[in-house]
């Protein structure tokens, strides 16, 4: 279980990275902004998420999560031309939705098993987590951010981790798969939006 | 008097929170982007503080800052046309008004009696308190922020907090309204701007 | 040695605020923006790093470090003519390339004795110290920053800092004057690109 997580995070990771070059590349930058890029998407959620929970940040003691993005924005500033192509590019958008259910869900669980501001907390620094650094990216490279698009890209995260408290709150039984469960149903939106084009429901869009 | 403080903390976090949805729904939103911006505006400037002063975040512990945020954001988003109305859009104006002038002089109190950094720090995080969690917002939603504006706004803020300080420095025995006082002194300052749509001074501009 | 550094700082630090004032009164900004500008751009990559390895911030204990960039800000408003000059230009931009040799290597210092992540954690939080200020200045001022520029700005600090840790970790009997010649080593290269007005290498810039 344990194993399996960490290769799920690091499938995450590399996409997290790799995305962040690409759309960072759009604006001819240098090699190092590829990597500060790479490593804010990468790893800035969950920084901010441990800042505001005052825990040690997690890269500090577990450097692998520098050296993964680090290695994939060297790879993807070099060779751009690989992740462009139109079925590499859809595995990446298929890892990145791997990426924000786990860290999603495991912003959550850290969190809630600190019972820090117990439930909306978990479900604000679970989001927070999965969605930050992109968010800190796009502001430094000067390109609109998620919070401007209408693609279905945070609302599944939300649905994942309010399922999740519900779940802790009112079948604690059933706790055991329920992490497992709630990843899975953030990942199966995901991918149903991804595979199906869906954007935000008209309704639920500002006239 | 605790309970006064309470109430107004409510019409300013209402305030902040609906003007924030008005602002970015200029730019086609989400409901969900809707709620981040109500978020960010009404806890963000308190949560850079708290994370500054190494306290626990003010929003862990009382939810409440977090549920009325989210309510009016839902509100705002879909009865949106109730509060562009001239009457009710000049109300938002005064307890937005009302929010600064708590959340700026609370802030200094609580840094204050901490003894961090004082007096600059006091000063200083009372204007990050009231005014930080608009600039997030306004750069996340890409708009000109605040500081790039002409409007009489921080420095009514900074006048506030830079008296409170001098009168605890210099006056102490006079510090039991002192904080009522300086509330009281940015909030007409505000409203004076506000009715007659006063501008920073030309001298104070760059050219 | 204490007294050179702090000397050096000083420079520094009166570089980074003026420099912002410049960049910001592109604008027509106020006096309070201008010296909120000037605050982010000299106190700013110092607060990140020092929220991040948990530290008391540095400008609490030390006003020094708030009162300098204000004092600058308010000449540098008033008398921004002064500075414009060509050659008090380029004298500015020598005091900043001091600036960044000394906080970036001064912050890497004290992170790596709090053996906070080392050695990529000294590094990173030497880079951010050095530049984060100007970033988020950049970001609430709307411009473009640093990381989609061509100037050869960053590389020379990340170049340092990885010195160092490389001094200090295969090498530690030199690690006396080790601090200073990675603080000259940034300084000469960021000169030479000064002077030279060097610009990153094309074969490191994306396509």
């Amino acid at each position: 279980m344990q194993q399996t997580s960490i290769l799920l995070e690091f499938l995450g990771t590399i996409a997290f990275a790799i995305t962040a070059v690409l759309a960072g590349t759009e604006k001819r930058i240098d090699l190092l902004s590829a990597c500060v890029f790479a490593l804010v998407t990468a790893v800035g959620g969950g920084t901010i998420r441990d800042v505001i929970i005052n825990q040690p940040v997690f890269w500090a003691t577990s450097q692998f999560y520098i050296w993964v993005p680090i290695l994939c924005a060297v790879i993807a500033f070099f060779w751009k031309k690989i992740f462009i192509r139109k079925r590499v590019n859809k595995l990446l958008l298929y890892m990145d939705a791997v990426g924000i259910s786990v860290f999603a869900i495991q912003a959550f669980e850290k969190v809630w098993n600190l019972d820090y501001g117990t439930p909306l907390g978990p479900i604000i620094l679970g989001v927070i987590t999965a969605i930050g650094g992109g968010i800190m990216r796009d502001v430094m490279a000067g390109r609109s951010n998620l919070l401007l698009s209408k693609e279905l890209y945070a609302i599944p995260i939300l649905i994942g981790c309010v399922a999740y408290a519900f779940i802790l709150n009112y079948a604690p039984g059933y706790s055991l798969y329920s992490g497992l469960f709630c990843m899975v149903l953030i990942f199966a939106i995901r991918c149903i939006a991804i595979e199906e084009r869906l954007t935000v429901p008209k309704w639920l869009i500002s006239t």
